[in-house]
């Protein structure tokens, strides 16, 4: 198979990379989303019968593997490496996960860009003949994320209208070399992008930036205008940095008509009230991406998606200190394969 | 450049994958090591002229890239890819450094395995022409670490003589499919291994299976005897550690010779009672395995090397929740190359 590196930044993949298998998980709040039919499985309750938030998190990665392995008619066996990571410090989940699962395991982080990440080294992998079958995995846990980046949910703390809300779920894909009905066309690689805002409740404004950069590179290194696509989906910006993202865009001279630019957990939520400004977390652009997009293109709604998924860089140790918070987006181009 | 995958785990490189480039650095302890003389930058104080241990902790990521790079005769701007991680949460060194240097960036955690991850996934983007020219970081800090994994140094808490110590250190090195005085001819991707250990204390332990396991994969995929390298270097058992991985060597029948199993961190520390068992952190076989074995092989005195980093997947909460510790053994396979 050939890859093709174009600029810096992004890697073209002519035949495509398929998505042999995939499958989408979440908590209760998400199980009622009206995409929600998009999804493999819905845990209604955050537990997921396991002893601790971290431990369901985990659960669901792991049935999350699972599901999208046998969906591809593979065991685990079969799979040659697993990209994955979490929101969790020292990713946690994932480490446990792949103990369970006994992949060869590659340990990643970049916040919510997470997914975009695995997808783009297993792109990479698959593409440039490293491996055969390659898993990509992230996931996020409200309860786990928010009592470690903020506070206890159970605490009923008061957030500001701007801030987001971290999303119960889990995506994984596994990728070939083999036609399929999602492929993965090319990815780009961010770099950090830093506007020094240092509010940790400024999410998405934060993240706009490298997201603009992430998209901007992208579609200059492609040599394609934005309505190449017929979507380009952040994840996750909300409402606020996708306002923001939208005009940066706009003074980059990239014009997306109406609707042609979305947000992974404004699609998950849509009028959902409790989230605010919208989702965030490693597992809500993975399940988003990989489970309701998927469907989508699979289904031929939609032809070629852009799904730049992004990451805020700093930790609750960082935003003490006073530090500003580094972004990264990394995207990914999903098209429609054989059907 | 061609490159060859060995049963499920092992991808060879004919060729060999050059390290073009290359940097340690460390802070004040370590730089009282009878090795000193390979760290091209040794901070006088724990500080390194910084606000806060984490930004000298991200100072010496910093510095280190930039001197790797110079001495590959290259700019910043001629890097692809930057692969690279640390202990901390969220990995925020790693997230500030790649902003300021403004590579496209891809963040890895695997705990003190995170070179040998960072020099794995680099190879093979070399390797399988992804990317021309790639950078492999890795750091730790003591007093980032110690404070977050145990207390602050400070604090002057005992531990028990079976615990190790956090180095202070970095490795960087440039990789290019180009000839170089040192080059790697193989890399193992490790799976996660746990025998459930749960002291925290006890990462020699914890860790020794995964470093065991992953030797033994190895010699079996190349097909080699352990004798085929001069010296199996884990990074970091410890005393403990590696005296359990001795055992376990033995029990699998790969007898080493005295003196060819050794580990980073007693490299560095040598006879210093005051890190107990030994070293360990992300920085200590990157620094170690960069800096002096790197210039051991250069200079001839030492013709192969298989570096295997070791990494304990556990947090603070994980070990709260009495979870036990998994762990995770990648191998690089360094050996000489063209003078």
């Amino acid at each position: 198979m050939q890859i093709i590196q174009k600029g810096r930044q992004t890697w073209l993949f002519p035949g495509g990379i398929g998505i042999i298998g995939q499958a989408a998980s979440c908590g209760p709040r998400e199980g009622k989303s009206p995409i929600v039919e998009d999804f493999d499985q819905v845990f209604p309750d955050l537990h997921a019968g396991q002893v601790s938030f971290e431990k369901a998190e985990q659960k669901m990665q792991e049935v999350t593997v699972k599901e999208a392995v046998a969906k591809a008619g593979l065991k685990l066996e079969d799979i040659d490496l697993l990209f994955a990571g979490d929101l969790l410090n020292q990713i946690t989940p994932s480490g446990f996960t792949a103990r369970n699962l006994q992949i060869p395991f590659f340990g990643l982080f970049s916040a919510c860009a997470t997914i975009t990440e695995a997808l783009a080294l297993a792109s990479l992998c698959v593409g440039a003949g490293v491996a055969d079958r390659v898993v990509a995995l992230a996931s996020s846990h409200t309860c786990t994320a928010e009592r470690q980046f903020r506070y206890p949910n159970e605490y009923g703390s008061q957030k500001p209208p701007y801030s987001q809300s971290t999303a119960t779920a889990a995506g994984a894909a596994v990728l070939a070399a083999a036609p399929a009905p999602v492929r993965i066309s090319a990815v780009t690689v961010g770099k950090v992008a830093d506007e020094y805002i240092a509010d940790p409740f400024q999410m998405g404004a934060a993240m706009a930036p490298a997201f603009a950069d992430t998209v901007q590179t992208h579609l200059q290194e492609m040599n394609v205008e934005g309505d190449y696509y017929d979507l380009i989906l952040s994840g996750d910006l909300g409402e606020v940095g996708l306002s923001i993202a939208q005009e940066l865009l706009n003074l980059s001279g990239i014009v997306m008509e109406e609707g042609k630019l979305a947000d992974c957990g404004l699609l998950l939520y849509q009028d959902n009230k409790a989230v605010f400004s919208g989702g965030s977390g490693c597992g809500c652009a993975a399940s988003v991406g990989l489970g309701h997009i998927y469907h989508r293109i699979a289904k031929g709604e939609l032809q070629r998606v852009l799904l730049c998924a992004t990451g805020a860089l700093m930790s609750p140790l960082s935003v003490q200190q006073k530090e500003s918070i580094p972004a990264i987006s990394h995207a990914v181009a999903l098209e429609r394969g054989e059907q």
